[in-house]
């Protein structure tokens, strides 16, 4: 039985011509760009092109961004920046920025409404000259809402020239890649966190992209050259199939959902058909048991979850509870490069099977 | 012209059998092991197996390990863990200890003899029931030397007795695995830092031994799982090929060095034959401008350091500099798998040339 993985939220393969071209970082131009003799100039040469290339496609310079090990070190690394100062987050930010170490008291949530977008108006209430930093999330990885990055922006910006100060913008846009726009010029952020884990790239590999005068994080530690590469080629290729996938994708998504409410009228979709990205969906079916459901699908060859794998087992999920909706009964459907129709046709016929 | 590569102390390429084993992990064998499906009960096997593997090499358990994205940062969390305590550390420690965040009034330094070897006279001396934790790394990465491991955490055991307080005993083991025993056990010590690249395993993955009950470091982010199965088959092969490994490269290290002293005698090793590692011979050549030395042998195909690539370039040796040496005029080799007698009879050649 081939198995239907529909969990790329959580992790990507590595894709076939990223693995190719890494393997020859591990054992041929394998040395330290920092060394003196003439192979180190390789290595550089390569990091530079990987950076120029990433330059590119996110309209930013090349020093500005650093390679981390991933989001989650990106993440941390943003908070830790920012020891004692106020900072506002979303609700719904991702583990590693809700779970961090700084005091509670310097930290501020900011509401999300019941589609799972930041409530703006609220935003704007707690915008204060004692802010430094604020961070929101760019596509949610549970829900995948998408936060209207642009008006937050330009809401933060028009703050700071009222306060007369400068109002930090970070956000983790680790599952925007594949079907957003990053085109960071036009963002107006200051700091974003990506991660190789969710666009098809190699393990153990990250950025922080940090606008110029923004601040001076120094990333001490060996590069690690074959994930510098092999997250410059997933990016790019990303950023090709982009168009395409997101429109097959989205169709994939509509019809997988508008047959599972032929299946069962009382599904609801977790946020709106307008504001997640095509590759999540989150639903609610009523009075099932989500792990219990998961497993069954799994018994017959179908993966997905139930929640974000970053959350340890015996948490609940605070991004479902942000919206007011019974964590127990939702499932997170991803989609990804391989899903196919024919695959979410089986899906259907043994969810209907199951219920 | 063949490039004749002695510069594996600062990165060793990957092993052909790890990149192999690994390359499944990334387009096949991929999902998160936190997830509820059964294929990810085979990441999380894999996973277990690899942390079996390690800790039968270790002589640990296999719960006492965490993964990281490498040497550094698993330096970095030791250090991290001790904020506002008061730390003790040898001179010539790594650039991720010594150049750390702690507030110099929290961290002193214990020095180093003419050989590179740590002071024990001093440590004990130095050792008092304020400090909290003492890190001293097994295998200097400059000079090679090996530091008495055994004695030293006897010293701090005993001192903890004398205190009644437990004295917690890091050390970064990074350049060791290849050449020294490292039977925890035995060995007595709470912490130790390794590195994937120093073992010919993949890129951006390390560990941190963290004996139980010592300390509670959560390391948070998805585990890179290409990059554990590796590492752990990296430190598996090096531990088979070890006892024949070091005896060929002593050979190879004694030959080059009594060669070297034949073309000039005033050449001198810093430290000696008997308390560094085979892998890494640090030379001072009498009146040559070291920077220059290593571009002309690369002319010629040989690829060597002046110092640690960690090091900034406009920075001088600080290992150097403990051990009263001119850091002009030091050359490292450090030898690996493919060195070879014959290419050290053409790096004796063309340094014959050069001199």
């Amino acid at each position: 039985m081939k198995r239907i993985y529909l969990d790329y939220a959580s992790l990507t393969p590595v894709d076939n011509r990223v693995k190719k071209a890494i393997n020859k970082y591990y054992t041929e131009e394998y040395t330290n760009p920092s060394a003196l003799y003439y192979s180190a100039i390789n290595s550089k040469n390569a990091i530079d092109n990987a950076k120029r290339n990433i330059a590119d496609i996110l309209h930013i310079h090349s020093d500005e961004m650093i390679f981390t090990s991933g989001g989650t070190e990106s993440n941390q690394l943003v908070l830790n920046s920012f020891l004692g100062k106020k900072i506002l987050i979303s609700s719904i930010e991702h583990s590693s920025i809700i779970n961090n170490q700084i005091d509670n008291k310097n930290i501020l949530q900011i509401p999300i409404d019941k589609d799972g977008i930041v409530d703006l108006d609220q935003l704007k209430k707690m915008l204060n000259p004692e802010i430094d930093l604020i961070s929101i999330m760019m596509v949610n990885n549970e829900i995948g809402t998408i936060q209207p990055i642009r008006e937050i922006s330009k809401m933060i910006r028009d703050a700071g020239a009222k306060f007369n100060k400068r109002i930090i913008f970070h956000t983790d846009a680790s599952q925007a890649p594949l079907h957003q726009v990053l085109h960071l010029e036009k963002l107006n952020i200051d700091l974003m966190t990506l991660d190789s884990n969710k666009i098809y790239g190699p393990r153990g590999i990250g950025m922080l992209y940090i606008k110029r005068n923004t601040l001076n994080i120094n990333r001490p530690g060996t590069l690690n050259i074959p994930g510098i590469i092999g997250f410059s080629l997933a990016l790019e290729i990303a950023e090709k199939m982009k168009e395409k996938e997101t429109k097959r994708i989205f169709e994939l998504k509509n019809y997988f959902f508008n047959e599972l409410i032929k299946i069962n009228s009382n599904i609801k979709m977790n946020g709106t058909i307008e504001n997640t990205v095509p590759n999540i969906l989150n639903i609610s079916i009523p009075n099932i048991d989500n792990e219990f459901f998961v497993l069954k699908l799994d018994a017959k060859g179908i993966e997905c979850s139930t929640k974000s794998a970053c959350l340890r087992d015996e948490d609940e999920s605070y991004v479902l509870k942000a919206i007011n909706v019974d964590s127990k009964n939702t499932i997170r459907f991803s989609f990804g490069r391989k899903t196919s129709k024919g695959d979410l046709k089986r899906v259907l016929k043994v969810i209907k099977e199951i219920l």
